[in-house]
């Protein structure tokens, strides 16, 4: 054990989960024990192939790279290759990783990372779809105490959704894992649309990130700068969220972050609003809260912070 | 025929409903052909004998008042006496009403009204559940391409709700009936809270029309009043939003609103989400636009238009 | 007032329908106040112009008929043409009824008639989905404590369903008028499938109605002839149900059936069992019994007591 | 690789999984190679214990035994106590067993077993709740061609429910993962109350099995009489339908059986009708068969090859 603040990225990279991790291995602050690939921005086969490709970006071969789930607990898999691109991450180019993928499943690790190490000393970083983290909870109900905290992006309630008109993407892949994940127990922490959606791409914000003297500043900047372009084609703005860096900042600043701790719940039923994340925002529902739920960011000072992270990478 | 516009106020008074009634009988553009009560905000026996009391406050019984429907086409009924007091119009004193109920269901009046004007000639202004149109709709489908226009308080997106964290109050109340209106075929315009909570009261606001030198100014700033009061101690914040008179609002300036024509759907069969109303913003869903969706209003010329109105009254 | 029993029937006609229609005008026992016709088997079109038709037959064009709902209260409507052909009563040949169709509304009729006849005299029979009955029942709630009996063919339990594997027609087609009837405190005796998967033509009963001296015997022998083509067809088996003369049958001879107090409600938010009536036979739900749940027929008696009907007709 | 048919027996004992598991042991025909144990009848940590304790009736202390899930994958545990008693296996001793529960989870024992198995060839017996099974499935994708045959109780058509109106207590305890089975794609055998329903006891069927000269058929008999007992006070009639030993009985001697070949589908949903499974008997759905449906047994078969099984053990 090390000071460090001990981690397991579970994520679908994706464009934004790519800038994510990269800000992850270039904190000196987090220990990366693992990362876990799921199905998501697209299918697993290249969720798990991105994560590695990433993790030699970093120069971190030795980051151990695990397949978690290739498809939600009920759903048929949607993914969202309409943003991310063919291979997830367009707008930068890929290469065959030498690394290896771990033989032992995604959801193992994470149950067995969870059961080796000192009780409340594991935290979760989620970046996609829940489906790993609900397998191992399932699985193992005996982990839900002994997770630190899990830091999640998923949700919306005051901006309406990104996949439907009523929900957000990791949400609504696999709604029925985000609510195993919201009743576990364990402290958590949703960076939602509603904190991502002030967290928007600006010239002089990828400038900072473009001016790195580095590759990862640069690939993080390719990464925004291809998808500010499908954000303005789609919604005749300006500027792309970027989602799931939130996570990553929040463990390294939480100050960036405000909210609410709150009740969430995960609609399951609803014809139109399969998977909206519906928050109580004024207590009124008479359940307790289960989430500490961000609806402000700094957004300068969020992007410095990546720019920071970025520049310790090669 | 006149050449003022003719309206059915389809109400559930209630507070804000009753600063709408009184605000449509002081407008010179309008001609009131009726109103139909609809249990809602209270009980029947309640709504309909508060029209009443309305109206003689206006100096207007001659208007036709009718008793429509008893409860929601499936549900219980769900009341709202935590907020307009158990009589529905807390803060002012009421008195017996010396005007009748008219015999005729208010159902029935909505749709003999129709089928008797000419086609295009009669707008619908609901303040309350939509009970009463979803009944005349499916007795009588021909009404529905004879309607000028529908004019709805209801709703929410941007907002969450008030009576869950999901829905607002008068769709809540009758999501069926909602959806039954909402697929009707006839121009929708909808007042949804996204507006309403920027129809604020406020002291100054609420002293234009205590400055009315007669009844009905008073009266109205009394409701405001009270109203706000409630507000206050649940939400921690000064202003209370004030729903209903948007409509009446609507009919006479409709500059004074921005919104956009969406699709606009009802939930029925979420269990977090009953009654949601989902509005397809950024027109992602394929489905065809049916309601003009107001989310902008320009409150201080709301206010003062309602003075105005109020003005004309004894 | 007479000695006989003040029947109001409404119906969809369809092939079953138009036997017990006749049935009901051959028993000196019923007085028949009044048809209303409802859309189900085929559009309201021709559910109310079939229904004038069959009074002809019987020589009477005297018995007032009415259109109810085109629809039902939330779904599309689905029809049955597949079973009883375009016209509805396929099998027998249709002239232009003479008779008028009545002006007022057939739900109108059901308020009108509950009303002004004693409390408790009238009974309603129901012959196909219930949308005319839930929307009087939501019109006027003060007719429901003045219903005698009603007497509705529908659902199914042990049989599964026929339009559906889980849902009986006239259920499935209007579950929500289904469930608004089945709540509305009246007396309900409940035909399903239960019992007129037991009271099936054969070669032998259908000739009982063949030998009759006259037209009605005749109309209903090819009807029933039609039928069963269809259902050798389809399930390989000799023999039709006979669904909606089962109401009638009660009306006379009581006796005939047997069954079981019980629990009926209908399935509204099931993917594959929406309309399904779940019955509570071994009283384990703790709800209250609300239906006598028919599930034996004296099928021979049954058939005779439809000849004895029959016979008196021209 | 041996001759003999390998098998996982998934199971809750539960008395009827009793009886199961010892006409499996008791089988030569069969390899038990492992028994996974989940939380059903009662919870996990008795039904690990009970599945020891029958191993240890049976003589049989090597056969690994393993506790999977504890709970269903979305819903409460809903156990049986009111029918299988406090211990799930009310009406015999229990003992303190000896043997050890496996360190491994009993998920991942099926996992491993398909994988390091040839394809083909082994089966799984789910008598209980479908927990493991899907968690399985979806932790490992690759297993469903591996496996030779699902057979398992559960479901319910014709027969109406036995632990709500609509739902048969296995499918109902965890609905969510029996639509994960039913649509994973291997070759599925359903043992539902239509058949378990006609396999009931009686005193001459019970005295077979007590007639031997052996603690297990004792035991079993015991079990039956117990189970009686409850039944016979429930429904007031008598014999009790022997559920769970239908799925080993198949193994042995399918022709003991006859059903059909459908499409099977699970109610997640409902509102009346959750965990009701939905058999498209007439092939009305256009759903592709997914299920051999089992409808009738040969009883006194069935009871006879039990008591052979029961005669081989100790």
């Amino acid at each position: 054990m090390t000071d460090k603040r001990a981690i397991i990225i579970d994520t679908d990279p994706g464009q934004d989960d790519a800038v994510a991790i990269l800000a992850a291995l270039g904190a000196p602050e987090l220990d990366v024990l693992g990362i876990t690939a799921v199905a998501g921005n697209v299918p697993l086969a290249l969720t798990q192939r991105n994560a590695r490709i990433i993790c030699e970006w970093a120069g971190r071969p030795e980051v151990p790279v695990f397949a978690g789930a290739a498809g939600p607990l009920l759903r048929p898999l949607v993914t969202a290759e309409h943003v991310h691109g063919k291979t997830g991450m367009d707008g930068v180019p890929l290469h065959e990783p030498a690394m290896p993928l771990q033989a032992q499943s995604g959801v193992d690790f994470i149950v067995h990372t969870l059961r080796t190490h000192p009780a409340g000393s594991v935290t979760l970083c989620a970046l996609g779809p829940l489906t790993n983290l609900a397998l191992a909870l399932r699985l193992a109900p005996d982990i839900a105490p002994r997770i630190k905290e899990i830091v999640l992006m998923g949700g919306s309630y005051f901006e309406g959704g990104n996949i439907t008109p009523a929900a957000e993407f990791n949400v609504y892949v696999d709604p029925h894992a985000a609510d195993v994940v919201l009743r576990c127990g364990a402290p958590i922490v949703m960076m939602p649309l509603d904190v991502t959606h002030k967290a928007c791409t600006s010239a002089e914000r990828i400038g900072w990130l473009r001016a790195l003297p580095n590759r990862a500043g640069n690939l993080a900047a390719d990464t925004m700068t291809t998808r500010e372009r499908y954000d303005v084609q789609r919604y005749g703005e300006f500027g792309a969220p970027l989602h799931d860096p939130t996570v990553i900042a929040y463990l390294l600043q939480p100050a960036l972050f405000s909210g609410r701790q709150v009740n969430v719940g995960v609609e399951l039923a609803g014809e139109l609003t399969l998977g909206a994340t519906v928050i109580d925002w004024w207590g009124v529902s008479g359940h307790a809260a289960n989430v500490q739920y961000m609806t402000e960011i700094d957004a300068d000072g969020f992007f410095r912070l990546l720019a920071t992270c970025l520049a310790r990478l090669p």
